[in-house]
């Protein structure tokens, strides 16, 4: 059985969690999203947020960095297994990411995946469609980050023969 | 006129342009997306991207890097004219994100937004929701990026009275 059979929807993936440090959220807001309230603790008081909170696409690339590690780990046993690792291409993209509570300095997010898609993709022959939906919950119990990512994965299966492509 | 009411369904802001390199589509791919075709020359050339490309993540961070020097240098402007300048506070989400073709080293991509959506928001009074529409065009003309990004802004108001709410 391919890997890309071996998956279900409904499955659940554990990605592991990342503690934020005000240090880690100001240098990834230097960057990329340089607002008061993700670079300078006294202005972010005085805003909405009420303190230095992480940039939302901050907790986003945390997120996939914890993805990939966890489909490498995942894969490496597979081989090791001698089964056949997943093996993932573009991804189309995303949908319904929200932030409803913001990340502060200490907070520990723990990320976990439900698979809620898996079709065959229709413009590339040999590939899946997979589709899941991540949420970021910290220590506190609240939910910090919800998304529903896309992904082209290798089916394993040749790609088949479509009536009236060219035989070339 | 505050600066909320100077905000327009149908207005366009051009954020601006970012030439990605391969040494900064690695940089980034190392820490938050490290798949192999963001990578690695040789293993991108065998995958389904057919060459090296950056991270979607990269292209988010880096649109919303060019959006908030945007709005920082369209309120330095405002603040010189004595006009109040656009005071942005939290992000509840973002829908329909796509990456419709890859970001390859070279690739010089121009980011615009349009004003998509603009209303009170019901939960913080004295505040207001924008929607923008953000596309990411690169120098050949093809699309590598959309977005529809939410964020609260200070309308400028005073918050309502709000019927049978406490007095204190």
């Amino acid at each position: 059985m391919n890997a890309y059979d071996q998956i279900a929807i409904g499955d659940i993936h554990v990605f592991g969690k990342h503690t934020f440090t005000a240090e880690g959220i100001r240098r990834f807001a230097a960057k990329y999203d340089p607002q008061v309230f993700h670079l300078d603790e006294e202005a972010a008081r005085q805003s909405l947020f009420g303190g230095l909170c992480a940039s939302g696409w901050h907790t986003a690339a945390v997120m996939m960095r914890l993805l990939v590690d966890y489909f490498d780990a995942r894969d490496a046993k597979a081989r090791a297994a001698g089964q056949p690792p997943l093996v993932s291409g573009p991804s189309p993209g995303l949908d319904d990411l929200r932030w409803p509570n913001p990340v502060r300095p200490g907070d520990v997010v723990e990320f976990t995946a439900r698979i809620v898609g898996k079709r065959l993709s229709k413009s590339r022959p040999g590939w899946g469609l997979l589709s899941m939906t991540t949420t970021g919950v910290k220590q506190t119990g609240e939910v910090v980050f919800m998304v529903t990512t896309h992904a082209f994965v290798e089916t394993g299966q040749p790609a088949p023969i479509v009536a009236g492509a060219p035989s070339a």
